[in-house]
């Protein structure tokens, strides 16, 4: 491709509303421009790697035994009314109305399309498991777009679903698509974990989450710091093993704590490490008030606790529900003297302290060497706070660190969530009619491109892996009107490409400094120069990632990128 | 691929609801699926050819210099009123408000966004020509959605956008992009010509149509039958010589002709040809009220008369304005006696005719022998009716036949209509503002995969082409249940993909003739049988398209197939 015949608008200045790196550089290298609030335009630099990634995406789809097909963006209201999500997508779900005001969603996700077409074609557990994916630009009216295409509006999408008569079917199918994922991140040079999920509202089983690592990821993740092991904070058990105090049980004592309404002010007043305080917390689980005890230092993961009480909804009491059940405000709530008929859970770590410090049910008091059982009554111990870095990996390997991910796939059993729903049914060996059990497997394809740009930068623009990148080589005439300098330019560009190797030619009349600046935005692995030594049949080769320079004749300049492309 | 493990849902029976043969087939081979009116998905057979189509039309539009880039669906209100079309483009732009309530179109076509995207990043003459293009999904909301891919309200199409700085540039990517897009439908297999075709409402100057000729066309062609010239039927110039009539004039004479209103029935009452007689229409051209005389057998082309007249509306009068103007109700009108302040223009056939038969202006009576000059005055005399068949074709070879034809591309000088509506301005040579000049030029891509459908079919389903046919060999084990059987297809399986050419293996345990009427359904160019003489180590041949068959080793079939593929 000659520079001149395509679109690369290059900007020098950093544009004012990007604010992460990838987003910077794709748009100052001329990737991508913005058409409105998260969406986009692929200029052809930005649509070759989109392209690249596509590729690899179903190259090892393929390979997994998925096959493709392709479901439209449009999508009757009345699929969304089966499975009920009509009502529960919210705002992010686009609508439309068509000429003849029939109702319309825009494509967020496709189980209903998907399950509404294998319940109307598969009949029989002859034709299970069936394993379906597309690419497809997929819409989504995300209330807060951002980090260009991290998170937007308009975006390409790789959704799989598959369809099975046993759950062993979709365990294989699952394990076998894990791994597809991971060969795609893999190839796409991302570091990346595969982390453990919250399968939260869609009711399913097994979810993993694959994350890329990365400052900006919204995510934290809680992984080993010696085995593979990774969660989402949310999801990580404490696996820490709590044994009661034995220390000497001292008299409790109720002591004046003024405008001390947190932990960490209650514990600097009394002088006493945080450890030893208790918060005691109010939670509304489907309507049933619930006390709940956490060491100072530790949090509540409601996730835990909905699972613990296997409530549908969890939330914090307000400070009336809980002052009525009290008898006091937030700040000096405790356990002490509660009715019997309160429900008091506390995390385990709760049953390692001796002497609390804890709230006295009436404002601006507390008690002090409050004991269990002996003081209050705890009804169940339970895993129940977030994970904290330096707690021990649940597999028994390590410690956990935490680290911010992007999320960039998820592979999620769905179960027969949407097949119920949807009377996606089948007859088995024995002619009995079952619900089919479903999987579904996403990939951000146009995500990744922005998470692997997020990777590869320094501080002259993109470091391209040499499977990504748009071109193999840049090839620069640093004077378009030097005639030697051109000749072996154009000698070049057939050259190379007649190698099999994909070149950029910057045939731009522009400046040397102009062009090698450009050049190192865009980056592109290799670059060719043909300056001065041209007319003696030398040109310049560098190295991108490394800076390494070597000189070569122009005959020889493809074998030499050959080697330079097999030592990176 | 194996049939098990992908969805190709056949069907015996003919859809009651697809009229045409495409559509019909694709259904019943299990190529698509209909998801709304006009909306489909396309199965993975339907899936494998879209992306055979869209290979070709990609590698065709890159040799050709365009430059690929992708731009979303999701298009700003703001473009379209820039523009002027969010007004006019009417109820087939489909539109939606976001969260923000904020109007967007879903992108039926792309001139707006390319437009101000190329306005902001191009800005001197340096810079151009430049040819983008996207292979994209479009939606427009079809008032009759039919044929089913032919007429969708979704579907996939690759529009183009040249920009330059001259004319001559123009017309120089228009001359490389018609060959591009011969190119396209000739690897497609396809019967089409390319025709001159009305420039219309757009504004632009040259235009053709890439039409595939078929029954099922919506337009009509009008073809040479010895050359090359092909246009609309409402483009084509009549080149016919009309000699002034040397007939002796007879003197006129006003005759009743009750309830005779069509010139039909007067030719029949007075028993004269209907080239004796004259029809007199009257227009409404911006306001401006005209008469237009053209003979009995000939049908006026209201382009033609708008374009003699460079109006910019032309219609057909009411009956009432009519009357007004005559005196009589259509059906009697004619040009004998009119005031001389009222415009008389005529079809060029119109001047060979003597003693007319024409409406007498009293309702229920007709003159006969009327003369021009001698009883009326034409003011003037042009090229407005109709081509018909056997007329002599326009470039001076051959005479004209009608075929239908289904439109696949649109290639359009579209001037700059854009660029000055939208203020897409360069600097030239002289650092002159100027606003670009454009071309847009587009290919129907799920629509030539109809198109295809349509052209390559039998009695018993499918014969595709082998550069489109979703897999190049259908293979199939008679019963999977014999071991002889399978092992020579497992084998076979191997080596046909080994040697690089694509095959599907119908490893279901469905009887023969099942698997033999999917087969013929399906169409793919080759299939390869093993029976009973499996066991020997011998498999039958068999060409979709002629019937042949022939016996070959099972080491051999490779050979025999490239053999019989070089021969098609």
């Amino acid at each position: 491709m000659k520079q001149s015949k395509t679109l690369i608008p290059t900007m020098r200045e950093v544009p004012a509303d990007a604010e992460v790196k990838s987003h910077q550089l794709l748009l100052r290298a001329g990737f991508i421009r913005q058409n409105a609030s998260g969406v986009y335009s692929y200029l052809p630099l930005g649509k070759k790697m989109l392209r690249k990634v596509e590729d690899i995406v179903r190259e090892e789809m393929d390979d997994a035994g998925a096959v493709e097909l392709l479901m439209p963006a449009l999508q009757q209201a009345e699929l969304w009314q089966e499975s009920g999500r009509w009502q529960t997508y919210g705002p992010e779900l686009m609508r439309l109305k068509d000429r003849h005001s029939r109702e319309f969603a825009l494509g967020a996700t496709h189980e209903e399309v998907i399950t509404a077409l294998v319940r109307d074609e598969v009949k029989s557990y002859k034709r299970l498991p069936l394993t379906l994916y597309q690419i497809q630009t997929k819409f989504r009216d995300e209330k807060r777009p951002r980090f260009g295409l991290l998170r937007g509006r308009e975006f390409v999408m790789k959704d799989a679903y598959s369809f099975h008569s046993s759950q062993e079917s979709l365990d294989e199918v699952y394990d076998r698509l894990f791994e597809a994922y991971s060969n795609v991140f893999r190839r796409c040079g991302l570091n990346f974990r595969a982390v453990i999920a919250d399968s939260g509202a869609m009711g399913g089983k097994d979810t993993h989450e694959f994350m890329v690592l990365s400052e900006i990821g919204e995510d934290t993740i809680a992984y080993s710091d010696t085995s593979s092991y990774a969660a989402n904070v949310e999801m990580a058990p404490v696996v820490t093993v709590y044994e009661k105090s034995t220390d000497e049980q001292k008299p409790l004592e109720k002591v004046e704590t003024p405008d001390a309404k947190t932990i960490e002010a209650v514990a600097a007043f009394l002088n006493v490490p945080a450890e030893q305080c208790i918060k005691t917390l109010v939670f509304k689980a489907d309507e049933e008030m619930v006390v709940v005890l956490a060491r100072g230092d530790h949090e509540i993961n409601d996730i835990k606790l909905k699972n613990l009480l296997n409530a549908v909804t969890v939330e914090m009491a307000s400070e009336e529900e809980a002052s009525a059940l009290f008898g006091a405000s937030f700040g000096s709530l405790g356990p002490v003297g509660l009715p019997s008929d309160v429900k008091i859970i506390a995390d385990n770590a709760v049953q390692s302290i001796a002497n609390i410090v804890c709230g006295a049910n009436e404002d601006g008091w507390h008690y002090v060497n409050a004991n269990m059982d002996r003081d209050f009554n705890v009804s169940e111990f339970a895993d129940l706070r977030f994970i904290l870095e330096g707690d021990p990996s649940p597999d028994g390997q390590g410690v956990i660190q935490f680290a911010k991910g992007i999320e960039v796939g998820h592979i999620f059993k769905l179960g027969t969530r949407y097949s119920e729903a949807m009377n996606a049914v089948y007859l088995d060996e024995n002619g009995r009619t079952q619900p089919m059990i479903m999987g579904c497997y996403g990939i951000g394809v146009s995500r990744i491109v922005a998470a692997i740009a997020e990777q590869f930068n320094d501080e002259k623009g993109f470091v391209w892996p040499a499977d990504i990148a748009p071109f193999d080589v840049h090839l620069i005439p640093v004077n378009v009107k030097d005639e030697a300098q051109m000749e072996a330019a154009e000698t070049l560009y057939d050259a190379i490409r007649q190698s099999g190797l994909s070149v950029l030619m910057d045939d731009r009349a522009e400046r040397a400094g102009v062009k090698f600046a450009d050049s190192d935005l865009i980056g592109l692995p290799v670059r060719v120069t043909a300056g001065k030594k041209a007319a003696e049949g030398i040109v310049e080769i560098k190295v991108r990632k490394t800076g390494d320079v070597v000189e070569s004749t122009i005959e020889n300049v493809v074998n030499v990128i050959r080697e330079l492309q097999a030592s990176l």
